[in-house]
């Protein structure tokens, strides 16, 4: 697999995803790390553990294979995050990139176990619906192999409930925190920090009115297909 | 309309009131937009869809007719908030700025579905009564022409409750966030800031005191009038 | 009164503490001003209405008569708070410098209408017992000479609570924000930057502990008293 | 004790220490400060009083004596709350770092005396269950060797509840902010920022959901020895 260069232009885009994921503002202490796929070569590229992601560069990530989760190329022991975004890759064949932080607001939503209702247009511009959270790990599945079972609870609760990964662009972990994606490893972490965004909108919303519902389909889906979609007429074209 | 030289003023202080939208926190991802307006030209200036508040450069503000919404000038596509701007214009002839942000705390009280109202004298400086909030649009009007009907909802609000537009420059559309204006855009840029700012002062005050009323007339009367109008005497003179 | 040259030194004073204001971070838009006195000159320097204190210099600062207000040096027109400044000094004798500002924790409990209650001993290292709140200003005060007023209902409340302007150096107008003072307008500034914070951990200590009573009063002796009076042992000899 | 040249290496490494801590933002005001100790040489450095963490240098470094708290070298006067640090070694031998803040939110907890419950992973990676908060000192105890005691007591709570401070490397003082430390002083800043972190997160979890529980032994036990102890994975090798 890759060319005879090897997996260079995969790796730089995603050293540039953990740096731009830095900037962002979502990582707080050593909590985060992108990744994207390469899946015509069967490998994903990720950050390696323990590093800043403001740091990361190009010959510090690691490829590892989707088949077999081995290391292909790079010389670093790869995030120990790195079982979970595996299983989300083998699962959601449309998704390009991943992203995992602990973002400040996502993750209090997180430990409350409560999925982000969909109270609002921001939400609805990245969303088509609520932010799901996970049910929690079971004894058995921590005591496993753990990080490979928190990406078999994501992907559990997609087949589940039949959703699109796309239009549901992430999760988050019960008591841990949210893993966001997109098509490629950029969109994975404006969708990241999308999902920080929404979860201290929705969080002040329950504040000034704790019983609010959510908003009506209708605008959901023409805020959601205002940027997504075949009819988007969002950006230059 | 226009000189022969085009709406190059106008475009570039919107081009700069974009700008100064960015320096002032207010615009979250990309969600944010400033215009003026010239009235004996018919026309406002927009920035464009899409494009970062902070990079905005006069070769990209689009000036588009008050009458019928065509480009006048300009080579890329208006923001996708045009048809909410140019309602506005028509139904309050005497804003010259507009603004519209997803700020954060606003967007809550939005979201929430709650007017902020007047709790202190930062709010009475810059509005006259509480910062109303709209209706939510039915299903017919987000099926139809949504971003004309959500100013068309903005508008009926104001025209229901008689209010004169700069005395209350802002209005939160519910479930959505605020459109907030001004004689200029610059004043526009200000007022967006406050409404931002008494937003967060008035979650506050209600977490601390839930039963809160707004202050007596006779206070909002004293700071409004200390800054605006023939009596203000705030200021340099 | 003064020297030949004026009050030169005074004014550098005013608008360095301006200045200092401005980076602390307690100045949210304009709203924001500080002044110091020269008790042997009989009057008070302080900030030029509506000008930024960030860019506020020796020459933009205003110096007042303690006696009947008028300007006795300088060119621009005094803050509108100015007759307030003036009660303060000339009802507490030991200050020697005020800061007025609408930081936004402080000014939420002050749209609350609740007083500060001492809750901890980053709290006691400032004040002697609670930041106490006004009373409302009545519906003749705010008609009246408003500003001067606002300076009588601070005074009046110290006078009748018999507190200690530097055991108790400021206190929260209701519906309007903070004053707050010092030995000099350095510590003026410095108390301000106290009055933000402990409004902040006392808000959050209430949303954790709404029934949270205060601190025992040796405790806020023994911090007080730790930094302040004769007995103190803080900071280096 | 020392080398010919004295301790310049451990001074230099809490002057580091200090500056550290002011970079991460927990010092507010003048609230904080770091210190390390050389058990073989039965001293420990601190930072001096009322200086400020930014501008900590070797110079200004303290070395205090484990056995009596005597200055041992240095010209200034050291912190105020050396005896608490002091009692804090001579307690707990493999603590090699501590740390002292009023950062803002695990303060609240301090001030509304409530251990942080363990909500989440964040939580668990740093600390084997709850943030302890320790009981309020009595009133002989403020009046008496106020310092001392605050670290008795703490000492007393670990003591009474058998905890081994390297798994709980922190302890919330009542009414008053937290002491926070590690193996050596570079570890107790990073504790001191995860207790910061950890304290913000378990609010909001608690904002939104009121009677939230402690997350599981078998996930806090998992997260505790994914990064500390002989089973660690985390990180590179």
């Amino acid at each position: 697999m890759g060319s005879a260069r090897g997996f260079s232009e995969l790796r730089k885009a995603v050293a540039e995803a953990n740096r731009a994921l830095a900037r962002s503002g979502l990582v707080l202490m050593s909590f985060g790390n992108a990744s994207a796929v390469d899946r015509a070569s069967g490998v994903f590229a990720i950050k390696p553990s323990g590093l800043a992601c403001e740091s990361t560069t190009l010959d510090d990530v690691v490829v590892v294979s989707l088949a077999d989760g081995e290391t292909v190329e790079g010389e670093r022991r790869p995030s120990s995050d790195t079982p979970t975004h595996r299983v989300l890759y083998n699962t959601f064949p449309t998704v390009g990139g991943i992203v995992h932080t602990h973002s400040a607001l996502a993750t209090a939503w997180a430990q409350a176990g409560r999925p982000i209702p969909c109270f609002g247009t921001t939400h609805a511009d990245h969303f088509r619906g609520e932010v799901p959270v996970t049910r929690p790990l079971s004894v058995e599945e921590i005591g496993g192999d753990y990080e490979h079972n928190t990406g078999l609870v994501i992907a559990g609760y997609f087949e589940d409930n039949q959703l699109d990964p796309l239009a549901t662009p992430g999760a988050l972990v019960a008591s841990h925190g949210p893993f966001v994606w997109g098509e490629d490893a950029t969109s994975a972490v404006r969708n990241a920090e999308a999902v920080e965004l929404i979860a201290g909108l929705a969080m002040d919303t329950l504040a000034l009115s704790p019983d609010q519902r959510p908003i009506a389909d209708a605008l959901i889906e023409r805020h959601f297909s205002r940027k997504h979609g075949p009819d988007a007429y969002y950006g230059q074209r």
